[in-house]
Formats: C-alpha cells, structure tokens, sequence
C-alpha cells in the first residue's frame, strides 16, 4: 500500500496564506532527462540524444495536410473520440498490420501515447489501487499512476548473457487484491526488449482470470529490426478482452511535437474514454487528425526510411560501444535506442552530467528509468550516421 | 465526504474476465450537451448554437504562423512549459490588460483551458478531498474533481430579478477541513454573471486563512459588454497567493479547435505543472504555440471585431427572447450566451431534444449546467445576426 495521501507532505506554504499542494504530487520525482537535457538549453552545439526522436523533421506531405484543413475551417470543436475517418484509417492499418479483425468502435484518438495511458489510468485507478509495471522502462507510466493517487509497483526484466527477459511468474507473483492494471511497453523503452507471443498469452489469461487490466504501450511497434512488426497484444486478444493498447504517431512519422496518439480498447468503453476525454484536453485538434490521416494514408514510404534511419543508426554505434572494454551491450531488435551499461558507473545522472559538460553530447542517465536502469545510459539512435560517429567519437574518451 | 470509492458500482465486466473499470467513473454523468448534438450529426442544416464557439474559423494570419513554424521544421519535443517566446508575450499582454507587473515564469501553457483546469485539480487533489463550485456552471469541471476522486460541493448562485448574484458567506459555508480549492468561473458560462472586485477581494482573504486554493476560470474576460475587461483575481492577489487562473485561446480569437491555453500560478509551483503536464499529455506543439504568439501579437483587431459580433449577437437574440411571454432574461453583460428560462419547461433535456426535431436549431439543455439550471436553456449569440435571426424565427413557435 501506498502511504495515505493525508499523511504524505505536503507542498510548501503559499505565502500568504496556508494552502498547499498535494503531498504526493509534491513528492513526484523530478523526470531525469530534463536534469541532464536543461544544461543544453541554448547551447547551439550540443548533439542531444538524450529524447526519444528522430533527427528528422516531419515531412511536408503531412505538414500541408494539417495546413489544408486549417485554411479549409477546420478549426472548430470536434469528436472527443476523434474524426470517423482516422479511426476508420487507423481501423484498416491495424487489421492489415496484425492480421485481425479491428472495428473503429475499439480506437479513440488521444492527445499522445502519454495521454492515452493517462486516460486509461484515470478510468481504471482509484486511490489505494495499484498497477504493476516492467522496468526499467520510460519514466512517465509510473508518476502516472501516483497521480491518480495509486501506486506503481515494479517488476524487474532480467539481463540475462546481454539479454533483457521477463520472468511471467515475477510479474503476476507482484500483483494483488488492489492490483487492476498490468503496464507493459513492448517493444520496449529503454531496453530494446520485446515481449513473445507465448508470453502475452500468458499475461492476458492471468489478466482475464484475476480481473486486471492489461495497458500495453505498443508505440515502437513498427521500429523493429528482426521482423515485419513487433508481436501485439491485439494478435492474441479477444475484442472484448480487458485490454488497452497504447500508440502514437511519434516515433513512426517523426511527429513527436505534434502530440497525437491512439487507444484501443473494448467498444463498451467507447463512451466513457469520451468523457474522460472531454474532462481533460477535449478532442485533438481536426487539421492535426487530417495530418494523421495523411501520415497513415501515404506514409509507408517514410516508415521504411525511418526505419532503415534507425537500422543504420544502431549499426553505427553498438559496434562502436561493444568494442568499448567498459560498456557492456548487444543489439537492441526493436526500438531506437541504446541501453547499455558502463562498469564502475554508479551515479549515471552525475555521469550523464559530466559526458554533457566535456562533450556535448547529451544522453540519458539509465536511472530516469528507474532503479534497474542505475549504471547504464541510453542514446537514441534515430540520426545520420555522420551525427552519431560524431558524437561516439567525443564520447570514446569518457566510456573506454 | 463522497462515498469510498471501492463501494461505488464499477463498470461492466469485460467478456471474458472479470475486469471491471473504476465505479466513480462508470458513473459519470454524461455531458447532457452531447445527448443533443449527437442528434445534428450529419445533418447540413442544422444551425449549431449548443456550443460554446462562434461561426468564425480562426483568422488566416494565425493559420499561417503555424504553417510556417511547421515547415521551418519545429516539431519536436520542446519545453513542458512552453516556449519562453510565448510565455513573455502572454506576461506583457496580463500586465497590460490588468495593470499589474506580471513575471513570465508564473505563466504555464496547457492544452487547452479544460487541460489548465485538470493539471490545477491533479495538483491539489486528493481522493476524499472537495472543491467548493460556484453554479450554474459548465459541467466539465465539476466532473473533473470527479476524476480525482474529489467531490464536487455546488454553491448556487441566486436568481434575483433576472440579475445572477453569488451570496459570498453561502460560499464560505460550504467549505470544510476537506476543501482544498473553490472553483469560480467569472465572467461565466452560462449565465455571462460577473465577480465584483470586493468580492473577489473577499473570497481570496477566505481563501488566504483557510489554506484552499482558488481555482478562477477567467477565459471570457475579453468577452465584457460593459466596460473593457472583466475584473480578474490577478488584479487583487499577490503573485504567491494560493491562486490559479486558467485562460484559453479558444473563445476571443476562435481558436476553439487548436487546444491552447494558459495557466497562471505562483512562480514555486511551474516544475510541479511541468512535472504534471510531462505526466498527461507533454507540451502544446510548437507550431500551436507560433499561432498563439501571433494571435495576442497581431490579434487585438480580431478581438475587437469578435466582441462586435458577440455584441450584435446579443442585441439581436436577447430582445427577441424578451419578446417573448415565457421567457424569462436580462442582458448578460459578459460572455456570448444568452441563458433563459422557459416557463413551464421542467425537463430542458427532453425540450432541446424536442427543439431541435422540429426546428434543426440546436440549443444546450440548462441541466447540462447542473439542477440550478433545470427549466432554462443556452444559447450562443457569437453567430451573425442573419443566423440569429432565422434561429429566432424558427424558435419562436416554441418559446411563445
């Protein structure tokens, strides 16, 4: 159990006056990047790899679609679950993607995977509850949980011979009677890992029998290296099933800035992801839906370079980093980053620090992930070749 | 105190498993708006005035800074907090419109004015908790404390020869060792009812010696008829005060569909909003950012222009309306609705449904507003008089 929200301090005094603010909310761990990321704030020079993005701007096709709709009027309110036509979009991608069925009564589109997990966390967590979750992985799942007043409660992959696993009997061992929700991102950030089919079965009967939910952020679905796509959740559920899978226009289309994602789930909680949108933004504005249209409708092409961007990306720097005595790594199949740990590194925020104030380069210190993720940075990969030898070469000094 | 949460009835079981969402979401009230509007869908002929939004796309010259800020390639990740640019633009135009010094970092940019309204009650809070309402009152932040956990305590505003008035000690009553903010919309939506500034002075002071936070939803400020700008908390506090003050794009520069808007806090509390947008939805893109950078820039002609057309609006509905024997209004002084009772009308819901079946002209139901607006309905006035005037004359066989 988490310790009572009354009992938690509180923030500081307003001055005048008395009130504060939520002890919980006051105690939220600050996001690590951002303690590494604002020393570049400014600096021209910096080669920052420390965000989750690509290198590459969004295309234009998808930029003048948003600007067409804008120019046409479309500027107004709309669908709180979203325009029909991106769900139907989304709908055909999906079913195509994994070979099933898929109703556009199962997706609404969110103001980003982030606001997706948020709105599944508020429909799902009362204060008290928990919600178990695979780390080491992105920071903002877990603090998501402690907002809605529940505690996140950790389950840690192993690192077998260089290889990230998940022990199922660890992760359903980790859960109890307050337990309603099971998070997991696969492919995974920041590690690279990915969840097997035989596995997600596994999950999802457990989920089904016990009365959990299963959150699945599936937004690197399509970075994956040793397959078409990465195995999902969707392949092995029932459209009934309870299950929400999380997805994002990020990291596919570069269109991290843009902040558009999508949820699926069962069609009776259409009208309640609704409302709970309305309660928080209102809909995704109608001429960034259109450029998402654009981007599903005629984007496969990038797809492909994005992803042929990232292969070449991690081609260029693991050897670069196993050929390092300290840095222990392989090759990630999925995802765009490198995790990799470095012996003898245990602050990874100092590190980080120190790698930025010599080098320039900005990565990310592997404990923003969590505690499992202390000792090992991760760098993002989706750039030039010539950016990343760039910046392995200012970074060899500090990591041989 | 609301009922524990574990108590309430929780949503369906999925099939198969037994996994169920949270009981106070479940019961949600749905947005009473919606259960007219959905009958206008794919109906050309309607003429929409249910929601809050004028018949104006948003101008071309904001389109355009968008567009432009897109193609340069902004759009990536960037501040939580939104772009400094922003923030300063939005710091001189407070400190010019209210005539106090205004520092930029008390100033956060949020996804919308629901979006500053949501980040206000994860902040402060916690399940068990209440916020003190003042209603009638647009129902989205009622059902937002809701989402928290939180229980909405309603304070009725008072009906006094057609004129809305807040009786300040009935609001101070309400409040108990649990309130942990009042929520005040003024100018408000619906009833165009304004705050005077010594009872604004007065409920702050509540507010300083209880430690409860002010939650001031002032995003029809520019929308005043009888002097320049509505009175704002901003005028009368102090920059620590225990004050929140949420605006938005979306009604002075018709920018209803792009989800912009902005919260001012004291300077302490912008890493724990950043912290909490990271957590829900990550910053406003940067493209949307630009266009509301020209929109307070370049956009005072616009401003003044919609305020015209709000003004002929008003003119042309209100007088009609008080034509009619059955309708009971005074011209509001602030916002763009024209709210009226409607003399024997004991289920508004029922009769807006029955309105638009026979008219096409759509009008929002007064218990949309909660029970203190049973019997009434809404109407937005921020349409041309031509619109208007054809609305009235479809409407007047049922309001006579």
């Amino acid at each position: 159990m988490s310790p009572r929200d009354d009992l938690l301090p509180r923030g500081p005094l307003t001055a005048p006056g008395l009130a504060r603010i939520r002890g919980r909310i006051w105690g939220l761990e600050k996001q690590l990047i951002g303690e590494v990321s604002r020393l570049g704030l400014g600096q021209p020079d910096t080669i920052a790899l420390w965000y989750g993005e690509s290198d590459q701007p969004t295309p234009a096709f998808i930029c003048d679609a948003a600007y067409k709709a804008m120019r046409a009027g479309e500027t107004f309110y709309t669908h709180k679950r979203g325009l029909p036509e991106l769900r139907q979009t989304l709908a055909t991608y999906m079913a195509g993607l994994y070979g099933v069925p898929m109703d556009m009564e199962r997706i609404t589109i969110t103001m980003s995977g982030m606001a997706a997990i948020m709105l599944s966390f508020q429909a799902l967590l009362d204060a008290g509850d928990n919600c178990a979750i695979v780390a080491p992985v992105w920071p903002n799942c877990s603090q998501g949980t402690e907002v809605m007043g529940a505690e996140p409660r950790r389950v840690a992959l192993e690192l077998e011979n260089g290889v990230w696993r998940l022990d199922t009997q660890r992760l359903m061992d980790a859960c109890d009677e307050r337990t309603r929700a099971i998070f997991v991102n696969s492919p995974g950030n920041p590690t690279g890992w990915m969840l097997a089919a035989d596995q997600q079965r596994e999950i999802l009967d457990f989920c089904r029998r016990r009365g959990i939910w299963l959150v699945a952020d599936e937004v690197y679905a399509r970075l994956v290296y040793d397959r078409p796509v990465a195995p999902s959740f969707l392949q092995v559920a029932e459209p009934d099933d309870p299950l929400l899978v999380v997805n994002s226009f990020s990291k596919s289309w570069a269109m991290t800035g843009w902040r558009i994602g999508w949820l699926t789930h069962p069609v009776w909680m259409g009208e309640t992801i609704s409302s709970l949108i309305e309660f928080s933004t209102a809909a995704v504005s109608v001429f960034t839906q259109r450029a998402g249209i654009a981007a599903v409708s005629e984007g496969e092409p990038f797809v492909a370079a994005m992803l042929a961007r990232c292969r070449a990306g991690r081609d260029t720097v693991v050897p670069r980093l196993q050929a390092m005595p300290r840095v222990a790594i392989n090759p990630p199949s999925a995802a765009f980053y490198a995790f990799f740990k470095v012996d003898g590194v245990d602050d990874s925020l100092a590190f980080a620090q120190e790698i930025f104030h010599k080098t320039n380069v900005g990565l990310a210190p592997g404990s923003a992930f969590g505690p499992e993720g202390e000792g090992s940075l991760r760098l993002c990969f989706a750039s030039s070749p010539e950016r990343l030898n760039r910046a392995m070469d200012l970074l060899e000094p500090m990591l041989r």
